[in-house]
């Protein structure tokens, strides 16, 4: 058995699996923030990561309904409120609404999930199961791709005003959130991550798990490339550009 | 309600849906068939195509948890020895482990999945779950690609003899096994399937995951193609050609 590494190495060990995996590093995004997506193809971008957006929440009751610890799940309770929203707050799944209404499409159609492409849903759907299925160590680590996001929210917001009409404050209402909304989530999970990673493989599982986070959200990238960037085949059933998902042909 | 479909307009809904949407029509198999793949496409095709091969006992051990027909059981017990062996019988994973001697790959790295996509591990283990979590109907009726499967294994069969110089009886003879194995299981899920939807739902239900099944085998090919063909942007951790994975190199 090998000795755990301290809580800095781990630390920089969970880091280095962003800089090398992280989605940040994807053709995908590159196009998207640098302005080279055509607007179908940011219309895909938005009905596929909307069944992201939307199974969020499904994720973090599922990580709820097998936590005893009644403090650990009042903290994890405001990822919810933060997606599903409150009283004062419309919530992450409603301001993505908002960006699909911006982007040209139908926001009941975006919100039906017809037309998302069985590979997002394949990923989307591993993720909700993992954290449903595998050690809460585990569950919470996967949720560390955060550290990750301010620097791809800021990017995102930053790339998209300068280089799409689309883009205002309402449209782009969710990153901005976000960037208020990770920090404390994440320092929360990569805090509850190092105090509990306490024996090599414990650490070993949770890095593992953050890995394979990168490539649920890795993989969501590669499908929507393949199906809609390249020469852009289409696999059946999902969304076709001009279909009933553009706002203005109605649905 | 609507009526039930007739037994016999069902099942041509059963099978227009193959004639839609099953794998056969998609590109990388045109490719492979028709010797236009390079011994690389080859290659990573085979190890993440026994991803789908190994996992497939899992299926149907997940199928047979859930039934409470002995009859029922036996009869779906041989899918299982088909796969795993028996005294007599290697079973499909050696066979298909065959195949990947005989493209070069070490067959220990193969049967150790490290390198398998992202992508076709969410799509092969969705179909698990799917059936473990499914109805029996839904379950039975997701098997029914295997009517499609025998069309495909004679064109493959023929196309890689007349392509490939590894092409041999050995290394084929997964797919020779299958032409004589998948006939009585399809024989025998159509029946139950057709004999069990006996409602407009039910059938619709049947109907929809037979879809699933055709979306989880054409994202497997589309993450394939994605990752090893057109530009090929394989996605972090994957198999690189030249890899451990081929034989010569030891692994």
């Amino acid at each position: 058995m090998s000795d755990a590494q301290s809580r800095e190495l781990f630390e920089e060990r969970l880091r280095e699996i962003g800089a090398q995996r992280y989605h940040d590093k994807h053709l995908f995004h590159d196009m998207l923030h640098g302005g080279a997506c055509t607007p179908d193809q940011v219309r895909a971008w938005v009905i596929n990561r909307y069944y992201y957006q939307s199974h969020i929440p499904l994720k973090d009751a599922a990580f709820m309904s097998r936590v005893e610890d009644p403090a650990l799940r009042r903290a994890w309770r405001s990822r919810i409120e933060d997606h599903d929203g409150t009283q004062e707050n419309e919530g992450g799944i409603q301001r993505w609404l908002r960006l699909a209404d911006a982007v040209g499409l139908d926001r009941d159609y975006v919100a039906s999930e017809r037309g998302v492409l069985p590979a997002t849903k394949f990923a989307v759907d591993a993720y909700v199961r993992f954290v449903r299925d595998k050690s809460l160590l585990e569950a919470v680590a996967a949720s560390l791709t955060e550290l990750f996001a301010p620097k791809i929210h800021s990017e995102r917001i930053a790339g998209l005003l300068r280089n799409y009409d689309f883009a205002d404050d309402s449209a782009l209402s969710y990153f901005r959130n976000r960037l208020k909304e990770a920090p404390k989530d994440v320092a929360f999970g990569l805090d509850w991550v190092l105090g509990h990673a306490d024996t090599a493989e414990k650490q070993d599982a949770a890095a593992q798990a953050l890995i394979f986070k990168t490539d649920v959200l890795w993989s969501q990238l590669d499908a929507l490339h393949s199906a809609y960037v390249s020469p852009g085949r289409i696999p059946p059933g999902a969304w076709q550009p001009g279909d009933a998902g553009s706002a203005a042909s109605g649905s």
